[in-house]
C-alpha cells in the first residue's frame, strides 16, 4: 500500500519546484536553431538593409526635381535612374518615383507625381541599425528569427543547452528492442523508446540506456552514475511490491517527494530529488508511463527547456458517457471523429494498443465521478 | 497592376486542388518514424503479450485450488509460486492471488479470497493477437505507437515518403547566406532558409537552391530541371514588375491559376501547376513570404503529407485597435504578454525584426475594417 498518496497537482507542484531552467550553454550554428532559446542578448554589427534599398520598381530621382509635378502639369528630369524593388540607391537619389507615374520621353523622365524625401526608400538601418539589440535573452528561435539572424551575417548563437535526461528502464524480464528473440517469459523494453522520444520533442536530450534487472544495488549504481545528468527517468518497479526499489533508493540517497498520485492511470508513480538532480519514476505499464510522461515530465522538461509548455487541444463533443474513480485525476483516451470524441474502451494500463486507436486524451478532474454523453471536452492531441 | 487579385480562400482551394497526397512510401527503420504516415495496414506476426503474464504481484495458483476461500475460513495450498507483476505464469497456474490475500505458513500458502480464472493475469494476446491488424494505413505514428510496434519486434514499417519541395530563391541581389561578404547593394538569401524550415516542420523535404538571378531563361530552366519534385516554390519575382518572371514562366509552361491574392501583406503571390506539379510563387519581401508560407504552403504540405493542418492557436484580449484594409485578408503580427495581445507595429513588409517582436499573428477577415480593442482574438502561434 501507497503511504500517502498525492493529488495530481501537488505532486506536479512539488516537481517543478526542483526543476530549474538550465544554466549552461552553447554555441550553434544557424542551421540548428530552431527552437532553441538565446542565451544573451544578439546585436548586430550591421545595419539592415546595409545600403538605401528601392521599395518600389520605378525610378530613382533627386526629390526635389520633382516638386510641384501633376498629371496635368509634369515636370522633366535628365538626372534619374530606373530601379526595381530590392536594388541599392545611389546616394544622389533620395526617392524612387513608382513605374505608373512616370514616362520616358526620350533621354528624359516625365514625371506626373511630387515624391518626398525617402518617398519608396527602406533607408539604412530601417529594419535594424548597427549596434542595435536584434533579439532578447530568452527568446525562442523561429524559422523567421533565424532568418534576420542571416540577413545581418550573424553565423551562429549562443543558446542554453537542453536538459540533459538519462532514462533507466528496470526490469528483468525486458530486453532491448529488437536485439535478439525473447525467450519464453521476456519482453522487449518499450518504454525507454516511447519517453527518448517525448524527452526529444519536448526539447530535452535522452540518454536511453539498456534495460537494469530489479536488482537494488544495479538500479542505485545506475542512479549514481548518472547524477551529472539535469533529469533521471527511472522506469518500472516504482511500486510497492518486494522488488519496487526506484521509490526506496530515492529516499536513501535523496528526497522522496511523492509516491504514488491519485491519477489514473500512472498512481504507482514517484517523485523526489538526489543532490538536487529531479528524479522520476515511471510506472511501468505503458500507458500509466504514457499518463505520467504528459502530466508530469512534459512540463519539468519544458521548465528546464525554458520552453512553453503549450499543447495541441481540440475541443469535441463526447459521444458516451465516461466514468472515473472520484478521488482520481482520469485520463481518458479518447478517439475523434470530426467534433466527435467517443472513449477508446480498455482493460488495464498494459493495453498499448489502446492508445493506438486513440487521438488524444481527456483529463477527467478529480472532484468529478465522470462525463455524460454530448459534454464539451478539451482533447490534448497525441 | 494584377489583372486579377483572388480572395484568400479561393487562391487556397485552388491550390488544394492541385496539390495530391503523395503515393510513394519508403520503408524505414524505427527510429526514424515519429510522426511519419504508415502506407500500409500493419499486421502483427506475435501476440502481445507472448505468454500469461502477471499484472499483480502476488503468487500464482490453480484457481480451482481456492474455491470457497474467505477470510474467516482461509484455504491452504501446497501447489503456488511467488511471482511479481510482468513475469511469465506458468501453465500449471490460471490465476493470481494478490500480495495482500495471501500469507505464506511453512511450505503452505494461506489463501483468504477466492479467485476465478485468469484473475489478475493478462492472456496471451490480450493486447494484439497474432494476425490482428496493429494499425491501418494512414495511421499517423506517434511515440506510443512506436513502442507498440517494438513490443511486437515489428522493426521497420512503410511509410509514405515526404513530399519533394525544390525551393528556387530569385534575384540578382542575393547571396547564399555567408558565402562571402556582401558587396554595395547585395543582400543575403534569407527566404530561402526560412522556407526550409519550415517546410522540414509542416511534413516536407526541402532541398534548397543557390539564389538565380532575375533572368528569364536562367528561372524558366531551373523550374524546369525541378518538375520532378513534388512541388516548386520560387521565391520573389512575383509581382508585375518588368522582370518579375516567375508569373509569366507559370502561364508559359502551364497553368497561372492565381496571380495577386486579396491579402496583406503577401499580395503578390502567385499559385499555378506545370505538368501536373503545384508551383507556388512567394513575394520576395520577408514578412510577405511568411504570410503566404503560413496561409497557402502549410496547408498545401500537409495535405500532401497526410498530416492534419493543425497549428497551435492561444485566446487573447487586444489591447489596441487595428486598422486592416477592406477587402483584403490581413495578417497581422502580435506580441503577447499573457493572455493580452498587441499589434507589433511596422511600416512595411521587409522589415523582418517585426517578427522577431511577435508571438503570433492574427486573422483579420476580409468583410472587417479592423478589429477594435478588447475584442478577443485567436492567436496563431509561430
Amino acid at each position: 500500500m501507497f503511504k500517502r498518496l498525492a493529488g495530481a497537482d501537488d505532486a506536479l507542484v512539488a516537481l517543478l519546484r526542483e526543476c530549474n531552467p538550465i544554466q549552461r550553454s552553447e554555441e550553434l550554428l544557424l542551421n540548428y536553431l530552431v527552437e532553441r532559446v538565446l542565451s544573451q542578448d544578439l546585436y548586430s554589427d550591421s545595419d539592415l538593409p546595409a545600403f538605401n534599398r528601392a521599395a518600389m520598381d520605378g525610378f530613382a530621382v533627386n526629390s526635389c526635381d520633382t516638386r510641384s509635378a501633376k498629371p496635368y502639369s509634369p515636370v522633366y528630369l535628365d538626372h534619374f535612374l530606373p530601379i526595381r524593388t530590392g536594388m541599392h540607391v545611389p546616394e544622389v537619389f533620395d526617392a524612387i518615383v513608382m513605374l505608373e507615374d512616370a514616362v520616358l520621353r526620350g533621354n528624359q523622365l516625365e514625371v506626373i507625381v511630387e515624391v518626398y524625401p525617402f518617398k519608396n526608400i527602406a533607408k539604412v538601418g530601417e529594419d535594424i541599425n548597427r549596434g542595435q539589440t536584434v533579439m532578447k535573452k530568452g527568446h525562442r528561435l523561429r524559422p523567421p528569427d533565424i532568418a534576420l539572424l542571416a540577413a545581418l551575417d550573424i553565423g551562429k548563437a549562443e543558446v542554453y543547452s537542453r536538459p540533459r535526461v538519462a532514462i533507466l528502464p528496470t526490469g528483468e524480464e525486458l530486453v532491448p528492442i529488437g536485439s535478439r528473440a525473447l525467450e519464453p517469459g521476456e519482453a522487449y523494453e518499450v518504454n525507454g523508446l516511447m519517453t527518448q522520444q517525448y524527452v526529444e520533442m519536448w526539447g530535452g536530450e535522452p540518454f536511453l540506456y539498456n534495460p537494469i534487472p530489479d536488482d537494488l544495488i544495479q538500479i542505485r549504481s545506475a542512479i549514481e552514475s548518472h547524477l551529472d545528468m539535469d533529469m533521471i527517468i527511472v522506469i518500472g518497479g516504482t511500486s510497492v511490491g518486494e522488488k519496487d526499489y526506484a521509490p526506496q533508493i530515492l529516499s536513501e540517497l535523496g528526497n522522496l517527494l511523492v509516491h504514488g498520485i491519485r491519477i489514473q492511470p500512472g498512481k504507482p508513480t514517484a517523485i523526489g530529488t538526489i543532490c538536487a538532480k529531479p528524479v522520476i519514476c515511471l510506472p511501468g505499464y505503458p500507458v500509466a508511463t504514457l499518463s505520467s510522461l504528459y502530466l508530469f515530465v512534459r512540463s519539468a522538461l519544458k521548465k528546464m527547456a525554458r520552453l512553453k509548455d503549450d499543447t495541441k487541444i481540440v475541443s469535441a463533443k463526447l459521444t458516451r458517457k465516461i466514468t472515473s474513480k472520484p478521488g482520481y485525476l482520469s485520463i481518458a483516451r479518447v478517439a475523434l471523429d470530426g467534433d466527435k470524441a467517443t472513449l477508446v474502451m480498455v482493460s488495464g494500463a498494459g493495453i498499448l494498443s489502446s492508445v493506438a486507436r486513440a487521438d488524444g486524451f481527456i483529463i477527467i478532474p478529480e472532484d468529478k465521478e465522470g462525463l455524460d454523453a454530448g459534454e464539451m471536452v478539451e482533447v490534448q492531441l497525441y
